[in-house]
């Protein structure tokens, strides 16, 4: 029971520049005090007699209906790329570098919005299927909830989130600026293929238009195959009724293919025998390739990782020993591996995965690290069980390019990189972008 | 892959007054259609072409640096039994009857503060390991986020929750009124067994007495067993760090153990070799029993379950087809099963669970009902992989008797119930809290 043990080879070095074995993680008598380096003394210091702080000394603040964040955290918040809603897109980027674990809270769920944020009353909002069906049918939010429901975690990813690491040389920029376009929550809604088996959807039909009730009614065409697969219209986001800016008060949730196909405010599913060709899957989200031809229909959002914790903006003080900490996840199914590296690429070590691992969702991986004090590159690459390794940025540029300035109306090449992120530590403990 | 061949059987009754087979909930092409009466119609319908709503025909909000919920959300709150801060304690329910899934957003998490919540710095806080140790420590968060942590989904219960049910006759009132003290999270933190080797801890010592910095220093006795099996410092709730009234900006977590044992604001730990009897352990939560001893120490929340939807305070309306929804969670270990019945406990049918199931944390069950329109009584029993199972309501109040009205100083009885919750559905669908 009591983990006093030693354990043999506890803090055992498995590769180059002070990467632990994960087990150091479990403790067990791991001497973390001899592992740290005098600069942390004042963190983690001999104790002192207690003082008393003022916060102690009164009753505290009354207990409100909705609780919100220290006001400690005030920083702790989504960036927007539009914050006066001029007629453009608008992006709320999450604040990764500031979290852990594998939930991302509901007010800090990245968004993007084309056109704002409709202001829908949920007992007027509809959803209609028909197209090639039996019978078109027409439900509300209460006909919704009178089907059987499932609740899974899943991330969901921006097409065009990590564009910055296009750029032919590194931006200096925190998780949040870098990856901030990805997130992950809980969702509960009602299985896609129980609605369409209900509307009796014709089994020769290939393709699905979804639209939202927004007033540019985004929409895009899905595979059938994939609305009878993991597809579900949600209705509940980590428990509760989504937000305004995810979707509320229903949305297509597509379990790892790109965040715009995830239709929001989703009004309508037309069952049809070819894809529309809608504004956003003929010209956003058709990356161009360095021939010239682009990518059409790459609906996958491919496995990734990112070390979250030490990352850009953040430094680190005093030699000894730190957790390596970030996110990995996949849209081809569950993190199996996550490497990481102190040296830059040259030597890998394996990192301890917090359970349970769920398929197409944030896992948050961790990787025990004795700082030297000398110079350090961190860096993290995941492996899915589907047998995908996030690929090198060398391999990844051959096959995709650097970013491309082209007309806007030719579309935006610069989406779904996957590959890796490096974090150069100098002897000073600050922390900057690099490429390997 | 497309879930249009008819499952034989699919809508099978496995127990009386319409429950049917779980496999119901997987769809593949059970006709929900069919089980749905005619009071439905106006819900799920056949489609007429889309009215173009107000909120489809103009650019919508501007969207915020922090989401909150839709203005039609706004009844989505915790209710408060001291909203204006009185010298007294504050409860803050969670709505739970409006949510589903497993989480609970942080600004809906419950908490009672018996002196508010105090406003702490963050950078000024200490938590200090003293006592039976071979060195006392000190520890600043900074210094916390350098050790290995560890994500864990866990549920925090009151150990006076659902106090309502002890009286003799059910209250009339809503699932956050009768059971809103309690809330699961997905928590992140530091294990309590490492911070202990660091310090030394005397492997003699048997005890920890754990105390937070709010004006009334809250504080309790914890095994040391505890200690070293799941315990840990939490410095995250849900992704983000905790909020105020959660224990910022670090709480003692015991998963399972009753709420107020997870000392909030946590500011020391004294390794001792004897409890303390302090005033929450010795007065508040030590439940009396019918023969005028009380329980010491009753530490665990034993398993439980309820129905929240339908319940008090919804309507069922028309006949048809039914998805029924609940809780279920154990602090001795992982929820293995959850018995539903809709004839008041005559006959039962197994709920389905909601993947991946966690010890310790909420399960969400679901069972699908076919209601003919009759009176019909919902409840619901869970078992967990210890072997316990939720006591009937005759063997608990045997045991434990009913509410007791004894002067205040003599301690709170009405702790730690976790029989059934039942409720009544009448001929027009209004749902009443009644006992079995």
């Amino acid at each position: 029971m009591r983990g006093r043990k030693r354990h043999a080879g506890a803090l055992e070095q498995v590769a180059g520049n002070g990467l632990l074995h994960r087990r150091a993680l479990l403790g067990g008598g791991v001497a973390f005090a001899g592992a740290f380096g005098t600069a942390s003394a004042p963190d983690r210091a001999a104790a002192a007699p207690l003082q008393i702080p003022e916060w102690s000394l009164a009753p505290g603040d009354v207990t409100p209906a909705l609780q919100k964040p220290s006001r400690f955290e005030a920083g702790v918040v989504r960036t927007l790329s539009n914050p006066k809603g001029e007629p453009r897109t608008q992006h709320a980027r999450a604040p990764l570098h500031r979290l852990d674990g594998t939930i991302t809270p509901n007010p800090l769920h990245f968004t993007i919005l084309h056109s704002g944020i409709p202001d829908i009353d949920p007992d007027q909002h509809r959803l209609v299927i028909h197209g090639l069906v039996r019978e078109p049918l027409e439900f509300t939010v209460d006909a919704l909830l009178r089907y059987p429901l499932v609740t899974r975690k899943y991330f969901i990813e921006c097409g065009g989130n990590s564009a910055p690491l296009f750029s032919p040389e590194p931006i200096q920029a925190t998780v949040q600026a870098l990856h901030g376009l990805v997130s992950c929550a809980e969702w509960t809604g009602v299985p896609l293929s129980i609605l369409l088996d209900e509307a009796g959807a014709d089994p020769a039909a290939k393709w699905l238009i979804a639209e939202g009730a927004d007033s540019l009614v985004v929409s895009r065409s899905v595979p059938m195959k994939k609305a009878y697969d993991d597809a579900m219209v949600a209705l509940y986001q980590n428990g509760e009724r989504l937000m305004p800016g995810n979707g509320y008060p229903m949305r297509l949730l597509l379990p790892g293919y790109e965040g715009n196909m995830n239709i929001k405010f989703l009004r309508r599913l037309k069952v049809v025998d070819q894809p529309a060709m809608t504004f956003y899957e003929s010209r956003n989200y058709s990356p161009l390739l360095p021939d010239g031809k682009a990518y059409k229909f790459y609906f996958v959002q491919e496995v990734k990782s990112f070390i979250t914790r030490p990352s850009f903006g953040h430094s680190v003080n005093g030699t000894g020993f730190y957790e390596i900490s970030g996110i990995a996840y996949s849209g081809t199914g569950r993190i199996e591996k996550v490497l990481v590296s102190a040296d830059g690429g040259k030597s890998w070590g394996e990192a301890a995965l917090d359970e349970p691992v769920s398929a197409k969702a944030f896992t948050r991986f961790r990787m025990p690290w004795r700082w030297d004090g000398g110079p350090a590159v961190l860096t993290s690459r995941a492996l899915d069980e589907s047998g995908a390794a996030q690929p090198l940025r060398a391999d990844f540029v051959a096959v995709r390019g650097e970013a491309k300035k082209v007309p806007n109306v030719l579309g935006f090449p610069n989406q779904h990189y996957n590959s890796l992120t490096a974090w150069a530590i100098d002897a000073k403990g600050e922390i900057k972008h690099v490429y390997l």
